[in-house]
């Protein structure tokens, strides 16, 4: 008797995110959606902030249009996306009714499973959306960022798990979006939830493939328990990508366990994307192989990158080496944040101005946020001095509430916004993308019927031509790794927006 | 308390073989020996067949100079080598003699660890060498060439195993060099042997990372009692190389395993082949990614390329898929020999003439030698009705006995030939260069005295101007799969010569 291990495939969102800067179009993924529908996934992960901000940003596509087709062309599947709790698929902190409006049009749309994360953990954060989410009816996943610290432990991960299992998750994700997870946590931690939750507890296991060992981190996890792994069909797999679908099926063979996937169905899917691709190589990620240092220095490569981008921009460039020490005294002064959108980018342009302008000496008003807790509460007690600092710069409080508690009903107003610009519909799937994405959205309005433009078909001519006015970012990093920042010096506010060169 | 796991780098070796088709300069090695000695390593594989027809063939560098600055360069390390059984770095069995004063010039020379195998798992073509290994007193592995098929079971394998240890070998070795060995037999071939041969049988494992699955057998393996695995530094790993030397250590981190290997030391020797690297593209593999398919067809990708270069030669290279449907046949009319260097060479052009001219209308020499046994024994039967084609293209009988026993001492006969070479400077290492590779030998010998020639730091150039009049092959496959073949049609004997285009 082997027990069956269920597969949730990326290729539609995070495999080409994570590979060729979530460029792909709707239109290349579309011939393979007949494959994937019958290949027996338990879901097909295909939505999040990155691939909605990309639609608008630089594909003419609607992200909402983008949704209906999915449902369309995957009639038999559970399309999942991932959120960002209270940010939405943004880089601020919505309103309560915002988030709910967002869950509730997100499902009517045809979404099935939404994976909410915080980017610190802090479970006040994913609430709101993961409450939404069982109003709809609909899979609410609740989850966990992994990351290494001292203070992260197997127990307070799984104390993490319990508490989103008593908000009534349907299942608990492990997100490793890093490629942190070695074999041995997996194992222990996915033990150490079944515990403590029940065995009943459906635990999914999200890993990437950067340093080489996650794929053992997986056999290890469905030893240990896990129900669900994610996967990206081959030919978008491995490099900051993950681990491939299929080998995940041929890993299995002989052992107790056993998938559903139609190895047919697969390797037609496998073929469509080797087609696709190299239509993409402009974009993709330039570093393709294993990276084994993140485990010391905590740093992803995507990170990396886009500090190397910023002092590229100040002529500093020569100075990475002291950047690459600096993050993580910056992540232990603010608390060891796990380093993902948006904490990625908060600490590693802190960490680039500490070493440019002296310690602290400049803040961005991110930094200051996430210190004063704005974007919630930290595993570690953040520095009381760097505290003061961050009151100084930013001209308010700390606080230790839910941030969103701090914000008042904002949905009439974003409607009006929403409303005044050309070529925005009035639905609300408008003004939830002008409440994302403001800036970009309303390039979009103003472009979308001109209809989709496809990166991939004429790279050349597309970068020549960006839609809607956007920078293209020479294919070097995910757009959701653009950011803009208020930074205070001596007092002094300024608009600073950070992206890739 | 943790069990030591020891690790053998293949960088030098099988790394840039698999990936950069052999053509790495002992020059672009050198600066990194310092680290690879001080890291830790069981042993460094540095020489086999392919490394040193590309050295005579390419690279205008004497094969056993290099052996002997490895030797200078790592005082501290094990060297290690893989050998061919009978075939020795060659492509033909060769007589006891010759065999032997192989293994007692290159023990002379430094080497230190010797892993023989023979294509077909015949033990009695490896007894030679393994015991002419034991003679100079270094390091004698016997080799299991892994593949799957009806007849493969852990039983036979492991019978093999203890063949191997009844000749008295050091250690054993399982060695999957198509990527086809999952955990779970990697699991159960290695307890086997430890149950059936002793558990003080130290078991390597050798496994390329073209499926994705292995990193999964090492681990499997290692839960199981491997004492050495294998594994190539990352900036020279995965697609048809192999698993990443850092991604290991860091596997193994928690577990009640670890190796002793300085992650400093590894970390320098990573920086300098990726700066190494690019110098190479023009030779790299094409293909980087995952293959899973190969567990189904059992045809190896470097084999696929080369039929499909001979399909091309011929204008047929839209016949590839009979092809590819062809070779499973082929293997199993031959009693299912593994796929490897030469059989894999021998049943991938018998699979091309099968398709292009009818099955077994036209037999090349080699493959006629093997339906009669000229290469030993195979697992299963052989095809009785092609037994008898062969014996008319071939118009000898078929035999049972070992192969190399019908040969008669040879060594004064190559003595003389290669003496009358010019330049050829009388050493017994030169007599064996001209044993080995006959026309390839003369050439190098003319030439060597212009000392050699880095391929890496002026691609274009070197291509133009091959060493020797050598044939570039474009970087697609390693220089090793070029073979030669007596091809006999209606009872005319054709010579033929098959290598990349």
């Amino acid at each position: 008797m082997s027990r069956t291990i269920e597969v949730t495939e990326l290729a539609l969102r995070d495999g080409h995110q994570s590979l060729l800067a979530t460029r792909m179009a709707m239109e290349d993924m579309a011939p393979a959606c007949a494959d994937v529908d019958a290949a027996g996934f338990w879901s097909v992960e295909c939505w999040g902030g990155a691939t909605y901000d990309s639609c608008i940003r630089y594909l003419n596509e609607d992200p909402w249009e983008r949704l209906r087709t999915f449902r369309k062309l995957l009639p038999n599947s559970r399309l999942q996306m991932l959120l960002r709790g209270q940010n939405l698929l943004g880089y601020r902190h919505y309103e309560d009714g915002v988030v709910e409006r967002f869950v509730e049009k997100s499902a009517e749309n045809g979404m099935d499973v939404f994976r909410v994360f915080d980017a610190l953990n802090d479970v006040r954060n994913v609430r709101t959306s993961l409450e939404a989410v069982r109003r709809t009816g609909k899979h609410a996943q609740g989850t966990i960022c992994y990351t290494t610290s001292p203070l992260h432990t197997i127990e307070r991960f799984v104390d993490m798990a319990e508490q989103l299992k008593e908000l009534g998750c349907d299942s608990i994700c492990i997100k490793d979006m890093a490629a942190l997870l070695r074999p041995q946590p997996a194992y222990d931690l996915v033990s150490g939830i079944k515990e403590r939750c029940g065995d009943d507890t459906q635990v999914h296991v999200h890993v990437h493939a950067t340093t080489g060992v996650t794929m053992v981190s997986l056999m290890k996890a469905i030893e240990a328990g896990a129900d669900v792994v994610d996967t990206s069909i081959s030919s978008l797999s491995l490099g900051p990508g993950h681990n491939p679908t299929e080998a995940l099926v041929e890993m299995l063979q002989g052992t107790g366990y056993t998938t559903r996937l139609d190895k047919g169905r697969l390797l037609k899917i496998k073929e469509h994307f080797a087609s696709v691709r190299p239509r993409y190589a402009e974009f993709e990620s330039k570093f393709l192989g294993v990276e084994t240092e993140i485990f010391d220095s905590q740093i992803p490569g995507g990170m990396i990158s886009n500090m190397e981008s910023q002092l590229r921009q100040q002529g500093a460039v020569d100075r990475l080496k002291e950047v690459l020490a600096e993050v993580p005294r910056v992540r232990e002064t603010a608390g060891f944040p796990p380093l993902v959108t948006p904490s990625s980018q908060i600490v590693g342009t802190q960490a680039v101005f500490n070493v440019l302008m002296g310690r602290y000496k400049a803040m961005t008003g991110e930094f200051a946020d996430l210190m004063l807790g704005y974007y919630g509460e930290t595993i570690g007690p953040r520095d009381p001095a760097v505290i003061e600092l961050a009151v100084q710069h930013a001209k308010k409080e700390a606080i230790t509430g839910r941030p969103a508690d701090l914000l008042k009903p904002e949905w009439d107003e974003l409607r009006r916004q929403a409303g005044a610009l050309p070529g925005c519909n009035d639905s609300d799937e408008d003004v939830l993308t002008h409440a994302m994405f403001p800036q970009v959205a309303a390039k979009f309005f103003a472009t979308r019927d001109k209809g989709p433009k496809n990166l991939g078909s004429s790279p050349t001519a597309a970068v020549a031509q960006p839609v809607g006015g956007g920078k293209p970012n020479g294919g070097k990093h995910p757009v959701d790794r653009r950011i803009d920042y208020k930074v205070t010096i001596g007092g002094k506010q300024h608009q600073v927006t950070v992206e890739p060169a």
